[in-house]
Protein backbone atom coordinates (compact mmCIF):
# COMPACT_ATOMS: atom_id res chain seq x y z
CA UNK A 1 0.00 0.00 0.00
CA UNK A 2 1.13 3.50 -0.92
CA UNK A 3 2.06 6.01 1.67
CA UNK A 4 -0.40 8.73 2.44
CA UNK A 5 0.35 12.12 3.27
CA UNK A 6 -1.74 14.48 4.98
CA UNK A 7 -1.74 18.16 4.34
CA UNK A 8 -4.43 21.17 4.50
CA UNK A 9 -6.55 23.03 1.93
CA UNK A 10 -8.08 26.32 2.07
CA UNK A 11 -11.43 27.04 0.32
CA UNK A 12 -14.30 29.85 0.54
CA UNK A 13 -16.91 28.61 2.69
CA UNK A 14 -19.29 28.86 -0.79
CA UNK A 15 -17.38 26.82 -2.95
CA UNK A 16 -16.91 24.25 -0.26
CA UNK A 17 -20.45 23.71 0.62
CA UNK A 18 -21.10 23.14 -3.33
CA UNK A 19 -18.35 20.69 -3.35
CA UNK A 20 -19.65 18.91 -0.44
CA UNK A 21 -23.18 18.34 -2.23
CA UNK A 22 -21.11 17.37 -5.44
CA UNK A 23 -19.15 14.67 -3.13
CA UNK A 24 -22.48 13.37 -1.62
CA UNK A 25 -23.94 13.43 -5.51
CA UNK A 26 -21.29 11.15 -7.03
CA UNK A 27 -21.24 8.99 -3.39
CA UNK A 28 -17.95 9.53 -2.75
CA UNK A 29 -16.56 8.19 0.76
CA UNK A 30 -14.52 11.90 1.75
CA UNK A 31 -13.32 14.58 0.75
CA UNK A 32 -9.80 13.24 0.18
CA UNK A 33 -10.69 10.59 -2.26
CA UNK A 34 -12.93 13.39 -4.48
CA UNK A 35 -9.72 15.12 -4.65
CA UNK A 36 -7.66 12.22 -5.82
CA UNK A 37 -10.02 11.65 -8.34
CA UNK A 38 -9.59 14.85 -9.60
CA UNK A 39 -6.14 15.52 -9.86
CA UNK A 40 -5.62 12.06 -11.08
CA UNK A 41 -7.67 13.28 -14.18
CA UNK A 42 -5.52 15.90 -15.10
CA UNK A 43 -2.01 14.15 -14.28
CA UNK A 44 -3.53 11.62 -17.19
CA UNK A 45 -4.17 14.27 -19.50
CA UNK A 46 -0.83 15.74 -19.22
CA UNK A 47 1.09 12.80 -19.44
CA UNK A 48 -1.22 11.95 -22.80
CA UNK A 49 -0.36 14.70 -24.10
CA UNK A 50 3.39 14.54 -23.40
CA UNK A 51 3.62 10.95 -25.35
CA UNK A 52 4.37 8.71 -21.86
CA UNK A 53 3.02 5.33 -22.15
CA UNK A 54 -0.85 5.07 -21.22
CA UNK A 55 -3.59 2.08 -20.60
CA UNK A 56 -6.92 2.34 -22.04
CA UNK A 57 -10.00 1.26 -24.40
CA UNK A 58 -10.89 1.22 -28.03
CA UNK A 59 -14.30 0.82 -28.27
CA UNK A 60 -15.94 0.04 -31.68
CA UNK A 61 -19.45 -0.87 -33.54
CA UNK A 62 -19.03 -2.90 -36.91
CA UNK A 63 -21.32 -4.86 -39.08
CA UNK A 64 -20.23 -8.08 -39.27
CA UNK A 65 -22.13 -9.10 -42.61
CA UNK A 66 -19.63 -6.42 -44.31
CA UNK A 67 -18.00 -8.23 -46.47
CA UNK A 68 -14.07 -8.81 -45.05
CA UNK A 69 -14.48 -6.36 -42.62
CA UNK A 70 -13.62 -9.21 -39.70
CA UNK A 71 -10.22 -10.19 -41.67
CA UNK A 72 -9.08 -6.21 -42.39
CA UNK A 73 -9.88 -5.79 -38.26
CA UNK A 74 -8.20 -9.41 -37.30
CA UNK A 75 -5.15 -8.39 -39.58
CA UNK A 76 -4.90 -4.51 -38.43
CA UNK A 77 -4.84 -5.86 -34.75
CA UNK A 78 -2.25 -8.47 -35.76
CA UNK A 79 0.27 -5.69 -37.15
CA UNK A 80 -0.08 -4.05 -33.84
CA UNK A 81 -0.24 -7.40 -31.34
CA UNK A 82 2.49 -5.53 -28.88
CA UNK A 83 -0.38 -2.67 -27.96
CA UNK A 84 -2.84 -5.45 -27.30
CA UNK A 85 -3.37 -6.11 -24.30
CA UNK A 86 -6.65 -8.40 -24.83
CA UNK A 87 -10.47 -7.65 -26.34
CA UNK A 88 -13.67 -8.81 -26.00
CA UNK A 89 -16.59 -9.28 -28.39
CA UNK A 90 -20.43 -8.74 -28.00
CA UNK A 91 -22.86 -9.66 -30.14
CA UNK A 92 -25.31 -6.63 -30.01
CA UNK A 93 -27.92 -7.95 -32.57
CA UNK A 94 -28.42 -9.93 -35.80
CA UNK A 95 -26.04 -7.47 -37.49
CA UNK A 96 -24.03 -5.32 -34.89
CA UNK A 97 -21.25 -6.52 -32.85
CA UNK A 98 -19.23 -4.23 -30.08
CA UNK A 99 -15.87 -5.26 -29.53
CA UNK A 100 -13.44 -3.54 -26.75
CA UNK A 101 -9.46 -3.87 -27.22
CA UNK A 102 -7.57 -3.19 -24.00
CA UNK A 103 -4.60 -1.16 -25.02
CA UNK A 104 -1.53 0.03 -23.63
CA UNK A 105 1.30 1.68 -25.33
CA UNK A 106 2.98 5.36 -26.31
CA UNK A 107 0.17 7.56 -27.39
CA UNK A 108 0.87 7.98 -30.71
CA UNK A 109 0.55 4.00 -31.52
CA UNK A 110 -2.46 3.85 -29.62
CA UNK A 111 -3.53 6.82 -32.36
CA UNK A 112 -2.16 5.20 -34.80
CA UNK A 113 -4.04 1.76 -33.98
CA UNK A 114 -7.44 3.92 -33.37
CA UNK A 115 -7.59 5.39 -36.71
CA UNK A 116 -6.44 2.36 -38.55
CA UNK A 117 -9.64 0.84 -37.10
CA UNK A 118 -11.77 4.10 -37.18
CA UNK A 119 -10.78 3.89 -41.02
CA UNK A 120 -12.42 0.72 -41.84
CA UNK A 121 -15.37 0.80 -43.97
CA UNK A 122 -18.29 -0.68 -41.70
CA UNK A 123 -17.03 0.20 -38.83
CA UNK A 124 -19.92 2.76 -37.74
CA UNK A 125 -18.27 4.27 -34.85
CA UNK A 126 -14.99 4.09 -32.59
CA UNK A 127 -14.23 5.94 -29.36
CA UNK A 128 -10.75 5.66 -27.73
CA UNK A 129 -10.46 6.67 -23.80
CA UNK A 130 -7.57 6.73 -22.23
CA UNK A 131 -6.33 5.93 -18.14
CA UNK A 132 -3.09 5.35 -16.73
CA UNK A 133 -0.90 2.48 -16.80
CA UNK A 134 -1.61 1.85 -12.88
CA UNK A 135 1.96 2.06 -10.55
CA UNK A 136 2.40 5.71 -11.60
CA UNK A 137 0.61 6.70 -8.68
CA UNK B 1 -26.95 -5.01 -45.74
CA UNK B 2 -28.10 -1.51 -45.86
CA UNK B 3 -29.35 0.79 -48.71
CA UNK B 4 -26.87 2.82 -50.02
CA UNK B 5 -28.68 6.70 -50.71
CA UNK B 6 -26.27 9.15 -52.99
CA UNK B 7 -26.91 13.05 -52.87
CA UNK B 8 -24.48 15.57 -53.59
CA UNK B 9 -22.33 17.67 -51.65
CA UNK B 10 -21.04 21.50 -52.53
CA UNK B 11 -17.81 22.82 -50.67
CA UNK B 12 -15.15 25.42 -51.14
CA UNK B 13 -12.46 24.26 -53.14
CA UNK B 14 -9.74 25.30 -50.10
CA UNK B 15 -11.98 23.35 -47.37
CA UNK B 16 -11.96 20.36 -49.70
CA UNK B 17 -8.56 20.48 -50.30
CA UNK B 18 -7.88 20.50 -46.26
CA UNK B 19 -10.39 17.47 -46.24
CA UNK B 20 -8.83 15.38 -48.52
CA UNK B 21 -5.34 15.75 -46.81
CA UNK B 22 -6.88 14.48 -43.53
CA UNK B 23 -8.82 12.12 -44.88
CA UNK B 24 -5.36 10.34 -46.13
CA UNK B 25 -4.20 10.82 -42.93
CA UNK B 26 -6.93 9.04 -40.90
CA UNK B 27 -6.44 6.61 -43.76
CA UNK B 28 -10.07 6.60 -45.17
CA UNK B 29 -10.90 4.85 -48.24
CA UNK B 30 -13.57 7.45 -49.17
CA UNK B 31 -14.90 11.24 -48.90
CA UNK B 32 -18.19 9.09 -47.74
CA UNK B 33 -16.84 7.21 -45.38
CA UNK B 34 -15.18 10.00 -43.22
CA UNK B 35 -18.55 12.08 -43.44
CA UNK B 36 -20.51 9.27 -42.13
CA UNK B 37 -18.41 9.10 -39.66
CA UNK B 38 -18.47 12.58 -38.46
CA UNK B 39 -22.45 12.50 -38.89
CA UNK B 40 -22.43 8.73 -36.64
CA UNK B 41 -20.70 10.96 -34.17
CA UNK B 42 -22.59 13.72 -33.90
CA UNK B 43 -25.61 11.47 -33.63
CA UNK B 44 -24.68 9.67 -30.65
CA UNK B 45 -23.41 12.81 -29.06
CA UNK B 46 -27.36 13.65 -29.54
CA UNK B 47 -28.56 10.39 -28.60
CA UNK B 48 -27.14 10.73 -25.25
CA UNK B 49 -28.16 13.65 -24.47
CA UNK B 50 -31.86 13.05 -25.05
CA UNK B 51 -31.64 9.43 -22.94
CA UNK B 52 -31.89 7.29 -25.86
CA UNK B 53 -30.38 3.53 -25.14
CA UNK B 54 -27.22 3.28 -25.91
CA UNK B 55 -24.08 1.00 -25.64
CA UNK B 56 -20.29 1.96 -24.10
CA UNK B 57 -17.75 1.05 -22.12
CA UNK B 58 -16.55 1.34 -18.10
CA UNK B 59 -13.17 1.41 -18.05
CA UNK B 60 -11.12 1.49 -14.51
CA UNK B 61 -8.06 1.08 -12.51
CA UNK B 62 -7.73 0.01 -9.46
CA UNK B 63 -4.95 -1.46 -6.78
CA UNK B 64 -6.35 -4.73 -5.91
CA UNK B 65 -4.77 -4.90 -2.56
CA UNK B 66 -7.23 -2.51 -1.22
CA UNK B 67 -8.87 -4.02 1.26
CA UNK B 68 -13.09 -4.92 0.18
CA UNK B 69 -12.15 -3.35 -2.97
CA UNK B 70 -12.77 -6.85 -5.33
CA UNK B 71 -15.98 -7.14 -2.79
CA UNK B 72 -17.78 -3.74 -3.72
CA UNK B 73 -16.64 -3.56 -6.92
CA UNK B 74 -18.19 -7.13 -8.30
CA UNK B 75 -21.46 -5.99 -5.60
CA UNK B 76 -21.77 -2.73 -7.49
CA UNK B 77 -21.84 -4.87 -10.65
CA UNK B 78 -24.19 -7.52 -9.89
CA UNK B 79 -26.94 -4.55 -8.59
CA UNK B 80 -26.26 -3.39 -12.44
CA UNK B 81 -26.35 -6.61 -13.57
CA UNK B 82 -29.04 -5.87 -16.46
CA UNK B 83 -26.88 -2.54 -17.29
CA UNK B 84 -23.83 -5.53 -17.52
CA UNK B 85 -23.07 -7.07 -21.06
CA UNK B 86 -19.48 -8.55 -20.16
CA UNK B 87 -15.91 -7.95 -18.52
CA UNK B 88 -12.43 -7.96 -19.17
CA UNK B 89 -9.79 -7.98 -16.67
CA UNK B 90 -6.23 -7.26 -17.25
CA UNK B 91 -3.14 -7.29 -14.33
CA UNK B 92 -1.27 -4.38 -15.14
CA UNK B 93 1.64 -5.24 -13.19
CA UNK B 94 1.71 -6.20 -8.90
CA UNK B 95 -0.74 -3.99 -8.09
CA UNK B 96 -2.86 -2.47 -10.64
CA UNK B 97 -5.53 -3.76 -12.29
CA UNK B 98 -7.56 -2.78 -15.46
CA UNK B 99 -11.15 -3.26 -16.24
CA UNK B 100 -13.56 -2.67 -18.95
CA UNK B 101 -17.30 -3.74 -18.45
CA UNK B 102 -19.57 -3.72 -21.47
CA UNK B 103 -22.56 -1.76 -20.80
CA UNK B 104 -26.31 -1.21 -22.86
CA UNK B 105 -28.70 0.79 -21.12
CA UNK B 106 -30.22 4.55 -20.80
CA UNK B 107 -27.84 6.90 -19.95
CA UNK B 108 -29.03 8.10 -16.75
CA UNK B 109 -28.44 4.02 -15.32
CA UNK B 110 -24.94 3.98 -16.87
CA UNK B 111 -23.89 7.20 -15.21
CA UNK B 112 -25.45 5.86 -11.83
CA UNK B 113 -23.45 2.54 -12.71
CA UNK B 114 -20.31 4.55 -13.40
CA UNK B 115 -19.87 6.93 -10.36
CA UNK B 116 -20.95 3.66 -8.51
CA UNK B 117 -17.50 2.48 -9.39
CA UNK B 118 -15.83 6.12 -9.60
CA UNK B 119 -16.30 6.42 -5.98
CA UNK B 120 -15.09 3.63 -4.19
CA UNK B 121 -11.65 3.72 -2.40
CA UNK B 122 -8.93 2.33 -3.89
CA UNK B 123 -10.40 2.60 -7.83
CA UNK B 124 -7.54 5.38 -9.30
CA UNK B 125 -9.52 6.32 -12.29
CA UNK B 126 -12.89 5.76 -14.07
CA UNK B 127 -13.58 6.36 -17.41
CA UNK B 128 -17.35 6.40 -19.56
CA UNK B 129 -17.54 6.29 -22.81
CA UNK B 130 -20.36 6.01 -25.53
CA UNK B 131 -21.32 4.29 -28.56
CA UNK B 132 -24.60 3.79 -30.72
CA UNK B 133 -26.10 0.34 -29.28
CA UNK B 134 -26.26 -1.13 -33.18
CA UNK B 135 -29.22 -0.65 -35.39
CA UNK B 136 -30.02 2.34 -35.51
CA UNK B 137 -28.06 3.49 -38.45
CA UNK C 1 -14.19 38.65 0.77
CA UNK C 2 -15.44 35.24 0.62
CA UNK C 3 -14.80 33.51 4.16
CA UNK C 4 -11.52 30.56 4.01
CA UNK C 5 -12.40 27.17 5.56
CA UNK C 6 -9.67 24.90 5.98
CA UNK C 7 -9.60 21.24 6.27
CA UNK C 8 -7.17 18.61 5.78
CA UNK C 9 -6.91 15.81 2.95
CA UNK C 10 -4.76 12.90 2.90
CA UNK C 11 -3.32 11.85 -0.81
CA UNK C 12 -0.77 8.97 -2.17
CA UNK C 13 2.96 9.92 -1.67
CA UNK C 14 3.72 9.40 -5.15
CA UNK C 15 0.31 11.32 -6.40
CA UNK C 16 0.96 14.14 -4.32
CA UNK C 17 4.39 14.25 -5.68
CA UNK C 18 3.20 14.27 -9.20
CA UNK C 19 0.49 16.96 -8.57
CA UNK C 20 3.25 19.44 -6.92
CA UNK C 21 4.84 18.87 -10.22
CA UNK C 22 2.00 19.62 -12.27
CA UNK C 23 1.44 22.44 -9.91
CA UNK C 24 4.78 24.47 -10.60
CA UNK C 25 4.15 23.93 -14.34
CA UNK C 26 1.09 25.31 -14.61
CA UNK C 27 2.19 28.32 -12.53
CA UNK C 28 -0.09 28.08 -9.41
CA UNK C 29 0.48 29.87 -6.31
CA UNK C 30 -0.41 26.97 -3.90
CA UNK C 31 -2.13 23.60 -3.59
CA UNK C 32 -5.30 25.05 -2.42
CA UNK C 33 -5.54 27.18 -5.64
CA UNK C 34 -4.88 24.63 -8.19
CA UNK C 35 -7.59 22.28 -5.66
CA UNK C 36 -10.03 25.16 -6.38
CA UNK C 37 -10.01 25.23 -9.73
CA UNK C 38 -10.26 21.38 -10.00
CA UNK C 39 -13.31 21.45 -7.80
CA UNK C 40 -14.51 24.43 -9.35
CA UNK C 41 -14.49 23.16 -13.28
CA UNK C 42 -16.49 20.18 -11.66
CA UNK C 43 -19.03 22.15 -10.39
CA UNK C 44 -19.50 24.38 -13.66
CA UNK C 45 -20.22 21.62 -16.19
CA UNK C 46 -23.09 19.77 -13.22
CA UNK C 47 -24.49 22.99 -12.90
CA UNK C 48 -24.42 22.95 -17.12
CA UNK C 49 -26.30 19.85 -16.79
CA UNK C 50 -28.92 20.56 -14.59
CA UNK C 51 -30.06 23.38 -16.29
CA UNK C 52 -29.23 26.70 -13.86
CA UNK C 53 -27.78 30.27 -15.24
CA UNK C 54 -24.53 30.31 -16.43
CA UNK C 55 -22.28 32.83 -18.22
CA UNK C 56 -20.70 32.25 -20.96
CA UNK C 57 -19.10 33.00 -24.42
CA UNK C 58 -20.33 32.06 -28.50
CA UNK C 59 -16.96 33.02 -30.42
CA UNK C 60 -17.34 32.43 -34.01
CA UNK C 61 -16.11 33.02 -38.00
CA UNK C 62 -17.28 34.35 -40.66
CA UNK C 63 -16.96 35.46 -43.95
CA UNK C 64 -18.47 39.21 -44.19
CA UNK C 65 -18.55 39.38 -47.97
CA UNK C 66 -21.50 36.59 -48.14
CA UNK C 67 -24.84 38.58 -48.55
CA UNK C 68 -27.31 39.10 -46.25
CA UNK C 69 -24.74 37.46 -43.23
CA UNK C 70 -24.29 40.73 -41.34
CA UNK C 71 -28.42 41.23 -41.26
CA UNK C 72 -29.26 37.46 -40.12
CA UNK C 73 -26.32 37.48 -37.52
CA UNK C 74 -28.14 40.53 -36.48
CA UNK C 75 -31.37 39.81 -36.42
CA UNK C 76 -30.66 36.58 -34.51
CA UNK C 77 -28.80 38.51 -31.80
CA UNK C 78 -31.84 40.82 -31.66
CA UNK C 79 -34.25 38.02 -31.07
CA UNK C 80 -31.70 36.87 -28.03
CA UNK C 81 -30.97 40.50 -26.84
CA UNK C 82 -31.74 39.55 -23.04
CA UNK C 83 -28.95 36.66 -23.34
CA UNK C 84 -26.70 38.93 -25.35
CA UNK C 85 -24.58 41.14 -22.83
CA UNK C 86 -21.94 42.78 -25.29
CA UNK C 87 -20.29 41.38 -28.17
CA UNK C 88 -16.34 42.25 -29.64
CA UNK C 89 -15.83 42.26 -33.06
CA UNK C 90 -12.11 41.84 -34.80
CA UNK C 91 -11.14 42.17 -38.24
CA UNK C 92 -8.98 39.04 -39.05
CA UNK C 93 -8.40 39.56 -42.85
CA UNK C 94 -9.72 41.24 -45.51
CA UNK C 95 -12.72 38.31 -45.74
CA UNK C 96 -12.91 37.24 -42.44
CA UNK C 97 -13.93 38.35 -38.77
CA UNK C 98 -13.80 37.03 -35.22
CA UNK C 99 -17.43 37.94 -33.03
CA UNK C 100 -16.85 36.78 -29.48
CA UNK C 101 -20.56 37.57 -27.78
CA UNK C 102 -20.64 37.73 -24.13
CA UNK C 103 -23.74 35.67 -22.79
CA UNK C 104 -26.07 35.13 -19.63
CA UNK C 105 -28.82 33.08 -19.08
CA UNK C 106 -30.28 29.08 -18.95
CA UNK C 107 -28.51 26.68 -20.79
CA UNK C 108 -31.63 25.70 -22.85
CA UNK C 109 -31.44 29.58 -24.07
CA UNK C 110 -27.97 30.20 -24.48
CA UNK C 111 -27.51 26.18 -26.86
CA UNK C 112 -30.79 27.84 -28.84
CA UNK C 113 -28.75 30.80 -29.64
CA UNK C 114 -25.81 29.03 -30.16
CA UNK C 115 -27.45 27.11 -32.70
CA UNK C 116 -28.64 29.98 -34.77
CA UNK C 117 -26.04 31.20 -35.21
CA UNK C 118 -24.13 28.46 -36.28
CA UNK C 119 -26.52 27.65 -38.81
CA UNK C 120 -26.28 30.35 -40.79
CA UNK C 121 -24.65 30.59 -43.84
CA UNK C 122 -20.93 31.95 -44.26
CA UNK C 123 -20.38 31.27 -39.98
CA UNK C 124 -17.30 29.21 -40.54
CA UNK C 125 -16.91 28.03 -37.37
CA UNK C 126 -18.68 28.68 -33.83
CA UNK C 127 -17.79 27.17 -30.23
CA UNK C 128 -19.77 27.44 -26.74
CA UNK C 129 -17.78 27.91 -23.95
CA UNK C 130 -19.25 28.32 -20.58
CA UNK C 131 -18.33 29.64 -17.11
CA UNK C 132 -20.07 30.43 -13.28
CA UNK C 133 -22.12 33.76 -13.54
CA UNK C 134 -20.27 34.58 -10.30
CA UNK C 135 -21.80 35.30 -7.26
CA UNK C 136 -22.40 31.37 -6.33
CA UNK C 137 -18.38 30.45 -5.53
CA UNK D 1 -15.74 34.50 -52.63
CA UNK D 2 -14.48 30.33 -52.37
CA UNK D 3 -15.35 28.12 -55.56
CA UNK D 4 -17.69 25.70 -54.47
CA UNK D 5 -16.64 22.58 -55.50
CA UNK D 6 -19.37 19.77 -55.79
CA UNK D 7 -19.42 16.13 -55.38
CA UNK D 8 -21.20 12.65 -54.81
CA UNK D 9 -21.75 11.24 -51.16
CA UNK D 10 -22.90 7.66 -50.55
CA UNK D 11 -24.75 6.90 -46.83
CA UNK D 12 -27.15 4.36 -45.41
CA UNK D 13 -30.64 5.46 -46.21
CA UNK D 14 -31.46 4.98 -42.24
CA UNK D 15 -28.51 7.12 -41.34
CA UNK D 16 -29.50 10.27 -43.79
CA UNK D 17 -32.80 10.13 -42.62
CA UNK D 18 -31.00 10.63 -38.87
CA UNK D 19 -28.86 12.99 -40.39
CA UNK D 20 -32.22 14.80 -41.97
CA UNK D 21 -33.28 15.21 -38.65
CA UNK D 22 -30.77 16.97 -36.69
CA UNK D 23 -30.17 19.22 -39.68
CA UNK D 24 -33.59 20.16 -38.88
CA UNK D 25 -32.89 20.87 -35.25
CA UNK D 26 -29.55 22.60 -35.82
CA UNK D 27 -31.74 24.49 -38.01
CA UNK D 28 -29.23 24.42 -40.81
CA UNK D 29 -30.33 25.36 -44.59
CA UNK D 30 -28.62 22.71 -45.95
CA UNK D 31 -26.75 19.26 -45.97
CA UNK D 32 -24.11 20.55 -47.72
CA UNK D 33 -23.65 23.51 -44.75
CA UNK D 34 -23.68 21.19 -42.19
CA UNK D 35 -21.15 18.95 -43.60
CA UNK D 36 -19.05 21.95 -43.64
CA UNK D 37 -19.04 22.71 -40.52
CA UNK D 38 -18.80 19.09 -39.31
CA UNK D 39 -15.41 19.08 -41.32
CA UNK D 40 -14.35 22.44 -40.62
CA UNK D 41 -14.41 21.53 -36.52
CA UNK D 42 -12.06 18.31 -37.38
CA UNK D 43 -9.45 20.26 -39.25
CA UNK D 44 -9.31 22.78 -36.37
CA UNK D 45 -8.86 20.22 -33.66
CA UNK D 46 -5.82 18.96 -36.13
CA UNK D 47 -4.37 22.39 -36.77
CA UNK D 48 -4.49 22.97 -33.14
CA UNK D 49 -2.40 19.72 -32.80
CA UNK D 50 0.18 20.01 -35.19
CA UNK D 51 0.87 23.77 -33.95
CA UNK D 52 -0.50 25.97 -36.81
CA UNK D 53 -1.16 29.12 -35.89
CA UNK D 54 -5.11 29.70 -34.89
CA UNK D 55 -7.44 32.41 -33.01
CA UNK D 56 -9.44 31.84 -30.34
CA UNK D 57 -10.57 33.39 -26.72
CA UNK D 58 -10.11 32.71 -23.36
CA UNK D 59 -12.74 33.39 -21.13
CA UNK D 60 -12.20 34.14 -17.04
CA UNK D 61 -14.56 35.21 -14.29
CA UNK D 62 -12.45 36.49 -10.94
CA UNK D 63 -13.42 39.31 -8.07
CA UNK D 64 -12.01 42.65 -8.60
CA UNK D 65 -12.17 43.18 -4.84
CA UNK D 66 -9.11 40.26 -4.64
CA UNK D 67 -6.00 42.96 -4.22
CA UNK D 68 -3.08 43.13 -6.68
CA UNK D 69 -5.38 40.97 -9.36
CA UNK D 70 -6.33 43.62 -11.69
CA UNK D 71 -2.43 44.84 -11.87
CA UNK D 72 -1.36 40.78 -12.08
CA UNK D 73 -3.86 40.38 -14.94
CA UNK D 74 -2.91 43.48 -16.66
CA UNK D 75 0.91 42.54 -16.48
CA UNK D 76 0.30 39.48 -17.48
CA UNK D 77 -1.89 40.36 -20.55
CA UNK D 78 1.24 43.43 -21.57
CA UNK D 79 3.59 40.60 -21.43
CA UNK D 80 1.72 39.22 -24.18
CA UNK D 81 0.30 41.48 -26.15
CA UNK D 82 1.41 40.39 -29.90
CA UNK D 83 -1.12 37.78 -28.27
CA UNK D 84 -3.82 39.68 -27.73
CA UNK D 85 -6.13 41.16 -30.18
CA UNK D 86 -8.69 42.85 -27.77
CA UNK D 87 -11.04 42.25 -24.83
CA UNK D 88 -14.13 42.99 -23.40
CA UNK D 89 -15.18 43.00 -19.86
CA UNK D 90 -18.59 42.65 -18.06
CA UNK D 91 -19.76 43.23 -14.45
CA UNK D 92 -21.64 39.79 -13.60
CA UNK D 93 -22.21 41.73 -10.03
CA UNK D 94 -21.04 43.40 -7.43
CA UNK D 95 -17.80 41.51 -7.08
CA UNK D 96 -17.28 39.79 -9.94
CA UNK D 97 -16.45 40.42 -13.84
CA UNK D 98 -16.39 38.28 -16.72
CA UNK D 99 -13.40 39.23 -19.16
CA UNK D 100 -12.96 38.05 -23.02
CA UNK D 101 -9.88 38.31 -24.54
CA UNK D 102 -9.31 37.62 -28.49
CA UNK D 103 -6.25 36.25 -29.29
CA UNK D 104 -3.93 34.92 -32.21
CA UNK D 105 -1.31 33.28 -32.01
CA UNK D 106 0.67 29.36 -31.85
CA UNK D 107 -0.97 27.18 -29.47
CA UNK D 108 2.03 27.03 -27.60
CA UNK D 109 2.01 30.80 -27.09
CA UNK D 110 -1.90 30.67 -26.79
CA UNK D 111 -1.56 28.13 -24.06
CA UNK D 112 1.22 29.68 -21.82
CA UNK D 113 -1.13 32.98 -21.65
CA UNK D 114 -4.04 31.28 -20.70
CA UNK D 115 -2.16 29.37 -17.81
CA UNK D 116 -0.62 32.44 -16.76
CA UNK D 117 -4.45 33.48 -16.25
CA UNK D 118 -6.11 30.65 -14.93
CA UNK D 119 -3.43 30.31 -12.00
CA UNK D 120 -3.32 34.23 -11.03
CA UNK D 121 -4.99 34.16 -7.24
CA UNK D 122 -9.16 35.57 -7.51
CA UNK D 123 -9.36 34.34 -11.17
CA UNK D 124 -11.90 31.36 -10.46
CA UNK D 125 -12.68 29.70 -13.58
CA UNK D 126 -11.09 30.07 -17.13
CA UNK D 127 -11.67 28.70 -20.21
CA UNK D 128 -9.88 28.68 -23.53
CA UNK D 129 -12.07 28.29 -26.83
CA UNK D 130 -10.17 27.59 -30.65
CA UNK D 131 -11.67 28.55 -33.80
CA UNK D 132 -9.39 29.30 -37.01
CA UNK D 133 -7.80 32.17 -38.10
CA UNK D 134 -9.49 32.58 -41.21
CA UNK D 135 -8.58 32.38 -44.46
CA UNK D 136 -7.39 28.92 -44.44
CA UNK D 137 -10.71 27.59 -45.63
Amino acid sequence: MANLVRFGVSLEDALLKRFDQLIKEKRYSSRSEAIRDLIREELIKKNWRSGKEAAGAITFIFDHHQSELLNKITSIQHDSHSLIISSQHVHLDHHNCLEIIAVKGKPRDIEGLFNGIKAVKGVKHATLTITGKGGEW
